[in-house]
C-alpha cells in the first residue's frame, strides 16, 4: 500500500504558510508502516491540480489531498478530484442539515457558503469531521482510492487518526517498519558519518542521517512481517551505532531533551527555572510545551532590559560594568539570581548577542549559564547564523548543558575540537 | 520562466522534518516575480529521484533540488542528477583544495567524507557556499537549468540570495508578481469569504484567503509587465476588500501584529513586559524574536507556578482562593503586578488551563489580561484543541488584546458572535 500526499494551496508554494501538514501526515503513515515515496504541493489552479492527482493516481494506490475544501471561492479540491475521475458532484441534503445543525449548536446562523461543503464528488463518501465544518471525502475507485481532507491541521489530524489511517491500515498488507531514532548531539553529521562508515546500510535495516538545530537524528529503519521479526533487524546496528558513539547519543526515539530533564527533575526531586535575555523566554517555552512541566518547571525570569537583570535578578551593576552584560560572570550572576528569587533547585541562564545588532559583544556571542544543588557554571559560545538561527541553537545547547549540568557531567576548558558545546 | 523545487529527504516523507526550505525558496521566488507551479518531496532512494527531476524538467524551465548533498552515504541528490541528465560525475581538485583550507582555517582536519563535496556532474559550475562546506551545483542545459543546493536552511537560504535567484531573475522575461497581503485577525474564513463574494475573482488580480493560527490573511496578487501595472490592478479589489472589512484588517504585507506592537509602543514611548503561566514565555518569544525588541521590550516574570505568582508578581493568595487561579481577577493581578515588578508601561499577562489534564478550569479556558497606563481589562476565551494549539491561539491572541488596548480600543462584554476574542 503506497499512499501519495498532494497539499493543495498556492500559499504553499510562495512559502506563506510552511507545509507542515505533509510532515503530520508523513509521521503517522510511517507509524502505521505505510509506504510513502512521494509528497507534492500544487497552487489553487484547477488544471494543475486535476494533473497532480491524475499522476498520483498512476503511482500509488492511496492518494490523500489536504486543503482546498474551505467555504471560499477558491477552494477547488472536490472539483479537481471529480474532473481527474471523470466524476460529477453531487450534493448530500443529509450533510448539509448536519452542517446547518453544527452552527445551531453554536448559537450561530450559517453562511450560506458553506453549503459547499455538501459536495462531493459522485460515488463518494463524506466522513464526518469531529473539529470543523468541512467533512473528508473518500473515493474508492477499486484499484485506487482517494481522500480529500480540510487542511487546517487541527482537523486534518483528527481526521487521520478517527478514518484515514485505520482505514489504510486495514487495507494495506500489514507489513511492520521500525523506525529507531538515536538522538545525537554535539558532533557534525560528517564525523558520525565517518565513525559509522562500517556499519551504514542502505538495505534493510537502512540507516539515515538527520540534521536538526544542533542535533543530529539518527535513523535505523526496518522492514518486516512483524515488529520482532523489525526488532530482530535493527538492534545489532543499534548496537554497533551505541558502541562507537557512546555518550554522544543523548537520548531514543521520542526522549527529547526536553523529557529528559523532566525525568532527571523528577528522579532528583529538584524544581527548575530560568533566567533570559536573548532568548526571550524560548527555554521556558521549550520546556513548558512538554505536558506535565507543572510538576518540575516553576518559572522563569526573562531579564531583557539590563534593570531587570540588576533589580530582579539582583546581578550587581559593578559586575556588568567590569565584565559585559554578556559574560560568564554575569550568566552566573543570573542563575544564581534565579534560584534564589524563584526559589528552584536547578536555574538555566542566557545572556547574549543574538544580532541584528551587536550588544556588548560580537553578534553570535552567547553565554549560557546553570545553576544546580552542586555548582555554577557557565560557557560562552560563538554561534554563525541570523538572529533566530542563534536563539534557536543557543535555546538547544543551554537544553542541553542543563541535561549535563543534572547528571553530574560538569564540562572543563574548552570544547573539545569539532563539538561546539 | 516556471521553477520547481524537488526537497530531498526521506525524512521529509515521514514527517520527521518539516519542509520550511520549500517556503524559503517559495518566499523568494515570489518576491522576485518568479512562476512556481510545483514543489516536490521525495526520498533518499536513487530510482525515485532520477524520476523525479525528468518529470521536473519535463514541465519546468529551472528545478531546484535541496538536500542529499552532505557528506553522509545516503547523500545521492550528485549521482541522481547525473543519472537524470546522462552525464558523468567529475572530481574537482580545486573545490577538494578549497574544502581543506576551509576546515584548516577553523583548525580542524578535514574528515575525508567530505571529499565527495567537491563531486558534480560533468559540465556543472561550482557556486560557493559562505556558510558551510557543499558547495551548490548548477547545470545549465541551454532548455532546462538545474541547480542542486544543501538542505541546511542558513546555507541554502545564502545561496538562494547570493546565486541562486539573481541568476533565475536575469533569465526570466522580468515579468512582475505583485503578491498584497491583508492581515485580518477576529472573523471566521467563510464569513471574509462571504462579505468579499462580489470582488472575489481568480483571474488578474487573484485572490485567495489563507488561514493560520487564528489570523487570516487574504492575498491579493498580479501579474504584470511592470511594479505600477501591477499595483494599478491590485489597487481597487484592496480599496473594495477594505471597505468591505474595515476594523477586521490589522496589517498590510510584512506588518505581523508583533511588528504593531513595536510600532505603537515606540510611537507612545511605551515600554512593554509580559506576565506568562500556561504560555510559559511564548508571548515574550515572539515579542523578542523582532530586531529592534530590546528599544521598548523590557522582559518577562513566567509564573508557572502558583508561589512565583504570589512572591514574585504580588497576586494575593486571597484572590486565588475566592477566583481560582485561572481566572480575570488573577490575570488583571498578575498584569499590574508584572508592570509594577518589571517597572513598564504595558503589562500583558496569561493564566489559563492547556491541558492535557485541567488545572483550576476546564481544558482550553485561558484568560488574557493587558495593563497600559489607561486601565487594566481581562478577557476569557474558551479554545478547542491540544495543548499546543491552545498556547499557540493564546500567544496570538494576547498580542492582538495588547494591540487593541494600546490603540485605546478596549472591549466590552463578549466577544461578538462569530468573533473568538
Amino acid at each position: 500500500m503506497i499512499v501519495e500526499v498532494i497539499a493543495v494551496g498556492t500559499e504553499l508554494l510562495y512559502g506563506q504558510t510552511v507545509n507542515t501538514n505533509a510532515a503530520a501526515i508523513g509521521s503517522r503513515l510511517a507509524a502505521a508502516g505505510l509506504e510513502h515515496q512521494y509528497s507534492s504541493m500544487v497552487g489553487d489552479h484547477l488544471g494543475r491540480m486535476v494533473a497532480a492527482i491524475k499522476l498520483a493516481m498512476s503511482r500509488s494506490d492511496a492518494v490523500i489531498v489536504t486543503g482546498g475544501l474551505g467555504p471560499t471561492q477558491d477552494d477547488i479540491t472536490r472539483e479537481a478530484i471529480a474532473e481527474a475521475t471523470g466524476r460529477n458532484l453531487v450534493f448530500s441534503e443529509a450533510y448539509a442539515e448536519r452542517l446547518r445543525r453544527w452552527w445551531a449548536s453554536r448559537g450561530r446562523a450559517m453562511p450560506d457558503s458553506n453549503l459547499k461543503q455538501a459536495e462531493h464528488p459522485e460515488g463518494s463518501d463524506l466522513l464526518e469531521n469531529p473539529k470543523g465544518t468541512a467533512p473528508a471525502i473518500r473515493l474508492d475507485l477499486g484499484d485506487t482510492l482517494i481522500y480529500a481532507v480540510p487542511g487546517v491541521p487541527p482537523e486534518l489530524e483528527s481526521l487521520l487518526d478517527l478514518h484515514l489511517i485505520p482505514d489504510l491500515r486495514k487495507r494495506s498488507d500489514e507489513r511492520v517498519v521500525l523506525n529507531r531514532i538515536l538522538r545525537t548531539y554535539g558532533e557534525s553529521e560528517s564525523r558520525l558519518g565517518e565513525a559509522l562508515a562500517d556499519v551504514y546500510s542502505d538495505g534493510n535495516p537502512s540507516m539515515a542521517f538527520l540534521a536538526t538545530a544542533a542535533e543530529i537524528k539518527i535513523r535505523l529503519t526496518a522492514k518486516a512481517d512483524s515488529l520482532e521479526e523489525a526488532e530482530a533487524l535493527v538492534a545489532p546496528m543499534e548496537l554497533a551505532v551505541r558502541e562507537r558513539l557512546g555518550g554522544l547519543i543523548f537520548g531514543t526515539d521520542d526522549e527529547t531533551v526536553e523529557k529528559i530533564i523532566m525525568d532527571l527533575a523528577l528522579v532528583k526531586g529538584w524544581t527548575l527555572g530560568t533566567a533570559e535575555s536573548a532568548t526571550g523566554g524560548m527555554v521556558a517555552s521549550r520546556i513548558t510545551a512538554t505536558p506535565g512541566a507543572s510538576d518540575f518547571f516553576v518559572g522563569s525570569i526573562v531579564a531583557y532590559d539590563k534593570r531587570i537583570k540588576r533589580d530582579v535578578l539582583g546581578v550587581p551593576d559593578a559586575l556588568i560594568a567590569e565584565h559585559g552584560v554578556v559574560s560568564e560572570p554575569v550568566a552566573i550572576a543570573m542563575a544564581d539570581g534565579a534560584a534564589a528569587v524563584l526559589g528552584c533547585d536547578v536555574a538555566i541562564s542566557v545572556t547574549g548577542s543574538a544580532g541584528p545588532d551587536p550588544q556588548d559583544k560580537p553578534v553570535g556571542t552567547m553565554v549560557i549559564g546553570v545553576h544546580t544543588p552542586e555548582r555554577t557554571m557557565a560557557r560562552t559560545v560563538s554561534l554563525p547564523g541570523d538572529r533566530e538561527r542563534i536563539r534557536a541553537y543557543t535555546t538547544t545547547g543551554a537544553l542541553h548543558l542543563a541535561r549535563r549540568a543534572m547528571l553530574g557531567e560538569w564540562w572543563q576548558g574548552k570544547p573539545q575540537s569539532g563539538r561546539w558545546i
